[in-house]
């Protein structure tokens, strides 16, 4: 496969840099830059050798490149979209990292102009408990999903050269509609953060506080360690994917209403089945899952 | 401390062989018998030396004994403590290790008659992935807290007996009423089993099936690990704790559809209000955990 020529990261952190990291070690990549806001991180990922160069500049930052990931949270994102269409190289892609699709596709819509058919975004389901650049790891996206979600206007070629770099990084590549793949997510990840950051706010705000914790065992610790994630950033992927969320939120809540009539009836047989059916799907696809640690964002 | 001279376990798997093992290795039991339905488990026990003897006729494997703990299935527990009251030695005591107290405390005062103020409910807060009378660990309940539930007619010299053995097993040994002891466990361990039962369970049965599971992360691992648990044993938790069940069910709906209203009106201070109030609680209290596996019942 041709090299990238020069990679620019919007935003360096974990993803990003594994990333530009993954390329460079299978020497996909010729030259990896940097921007950001704050030269922080930037300076950290020059030091680390992530990044080869970096401005805090856009517009100096994307100049000569070829690839461009938005790696940036994901509020930020949507305005980065808009700043990069005056910037943009003529034949550079655009891809980017968030966990959301939706606001990120209409964000693009709305202030990519000519440079939405080269825009393919992209959402790995990877992380880990660390974060910044130096938890940055060549190898973060082996086995595990990459989801693309090409717009109606996204290029074949384009989507296909994506496709190809992700694939280069050990990750297994799906496509998926925008739509599809918000409303996928806030069922298997969105909704059980709220559920877990619920549980816990419901119980501490209760009739006996925090003390009630000290009564827990294992099973609530691995339950509730998600409600460790940071609050900043769940906020900001709650309400990108507010519609979807909403819905997966009513979705849950009836059929957990209707558990908790069978065990008000005590409907024996209502409450063994549910119990089964759970039990069976949990243990088909927990061997699915990749030995990876928790992650913070996923 | 005095030794137990003889102590019959009734139901011998993890939680009662443990106890037994855990006198034993401090020279605080001279002989152990077992009782139960079937005799493959005593027959294993009695080869493990878990057991010094036993017998499937309930009134003989109680005859000598100065200590009667009932460690079966807590819907077998509630005639198993009737049946004990016409069989019992007139010095023997008698604790349990059930996971939800109120039931037992209505049988053993419904059953129990002149027995009655020797019976020191008792919930030890451990557990393990395996269980089973070969799953026996003598450290079982080194650092886990036992929570004692004595009623109003229970025996002062009764409950300071059970209470001193359960310490010599290592466990941190609590008082508690027995309805406040329901609310807690309901709250602490049958709520979030049965929101991960419910929610594997929703998932499995929405639009996309058990598909949905392929784009799941750890974070998802984690949070549903306790949807594998025993889907019998959970029912029973389930209805014997039901009324404290349904309240916390009622409670957590009540408190996460505000928080699926603040979602859905995208109030972001709302949002991040409830977030970073989980966030503390959790972190303050993960601390606290014991460094324990997930336990299939707690």
């Amino acid at each position: 496969m041709r090299p990238v020529r020069r990679l620019t990261i919007l935003g360096l952190g974990l993803i990003g840099g594994s990333f530009a990291a993954a390329l460079k070690q299978r020497g996909l990549v010729e030259e990896v830059g940097g921007w950001g806001p704050r030269s922080a991180s930037l300076q950290r990922g020059l030091e680390l050798g992530v990044i080869d160069r970096y401005c805090l500049d856009l517009a100096t930052a994307v100049a000569g490149a070829d690839l461009v990931v938005v790696a940036t949270p994901t509020v930020v994102a949507e305005q980065v979209l808009t700043d990069l269409a005056a910037v943009l190289p003529d034949d550079a892609l655009i891809t980017d990292v968030a966990s959301v699709k939706g606001n990120v596709a209409r964000a693009a819509e709305a202030g990519l102009g000519g440079a939405l058919p080269r825009f393919v975004p992209a959402h790995p389901i990877a992380g880990s408990e660390r974060s910044g650049v130096e938890a940055t790891r060549a190898d973060l996206f082996v086995d595990h999903r990459v989801i693309l979600t090409p717009l109606a206007q996204t290029d074949a070629g384009a989507l296909e050269r994506v496709r190809q770099l992700w694939r280069a990084t050990g990750a297994e590549v799906v496509d998926m509609g925008v739509a599809e793949h918000d409303a996928v997510l806030a069922a298997t990840s969105h909704l059980p953060h709220l559920l877990a950051f619920g549980l816990v706010d419901a119980l501490a705000a209760g009739p006996r506080g925090e003390a009630v914790f000290r009564y827990a065992a294992g099973g609530f610790r691995d339950f509730t360690r998600i409600a460790s994630s940071d609050p900043t950033m769940w906020r900001d992927i709650a309400l990108a994917n507010r519609t979807a969320l909403v819905q997966a939120m009513d979705d849950f809540i009836a059929h957990f209403t209707q558990l908790r009539g069978a065990v008000d009836r005590a409907d024996s047989a209502a409450i063994t089945a549910a119990f089964e059916r759970a039990k069976s799907a949990r243990d088909r696809f927990a061997d699915q899952f990749v030995k990876s640690p928790t992650t913070s964002q996923e």
